[in-house]
């Protein structure tokens, strides 16, 4: 698993300079911070109906188009992908993965 | 990074029997999918604005949220991990990452 | 603009039997709830990306657009646009716009 | 129908400047734009999850808290309802609605 992510992360950082002709990534760069955000938030839309109308595959298929657009969007921010890790970790470091989340739930 | 987010999905489906008194996570998978679902919205909203307003520290932590929250659906729904990551792992396999991205954009 | 938003609701309403090879709206029909839906998501991130990066002009075509799916939506579940209508009035009614939506907002 | 939606849009931006502590709108204009177009957002994704779920009275509910706060995001950035009314006319006008729709989404 590390790899893949981090394979990915890379892979995709990589493409920052590559022939926007060739790589759909590169493309994606070029067009910019919103066209980036825009994918991201479209294929959060797919997700969240997949889930609800049931369909396993379409469901993996938006997570992993969702996870690949966010991963393009931090890279496109110059957010690297350990920000993300620590901030996951330190939800679920000593005061434990909920009391931390129901925390802040509890300030919104 | 592997223990983190392994450890994050096994503590996550973990939660699923917990007391929903003390925990977020087995809050949230009482409350059902529709609601899990449209966190996993909110959170991929707050995403997209917090990258759009040149936030770093508000964009670490949606994008932390909107994964957090991702994998709530995933065990709800009953996706294992290891789905996401093959299917990632697809996208970057012998047909190289950009290939196969840009005949699914062709398509669209 | 009685006129335009109505007629915008029965024109709409109109394309549900219409040949989907020539309307755009009698093929969104014929795609189903899930597609609709879909659009509407996707017009709402479009409408909240333009307004954030003040782009005047996209905020009106993606807001007309945000509704006019809208629209579509409402009239495949079978919505009425009045139904919206008698909702939004009743915000305005006896108790004012604003007690309202406080005490909703408080609630959450 | 006209009275209800240009009295709206009327009584939200009278509350530009009103007194925040007892208006909703007068307290979210004072949040700012950020804030404002992630409602939008977050009630686009709620009609969305009404509409699949086949909740006809939380998609007419969802569906009024997303014309509201559409309407509070276009009075915040300055966009006069007509401006929306008139690109709506567009649309219906003389080459008729579907056309210019099915004309915009062959580029896309």
């Amino acid at each position: 698993m590390i790899n893949i992510l981090e394979k990915l992360y890379t892979t995709i950082e990589a493409r920052k300079g590559a022939d926007k002709s060739v790589s759909y990534v590169a493309k994606l760069f070029h067009k910019g911070t919103l066209k980036i955000a825009q994918k991201v938030g479209e294929e959060a839309v797919e997700t969240v109906i997949a889930a609800i109308a049931e369909d396993k595959e379409a469901l993996v298929n938006e997570s992993a188009d969702l996870i690949f657009h966010l991963f393009i969007l931090l890279a496109d921010r110059g957010v690297k992908i350990n920000e993300i890790v620590d901030e996951l970790d330190r939800r679920m470091g000593l005061s434990g993965l909920d009391e931390k989340a129901l925390r802040k739930m509890e300030q919104e």
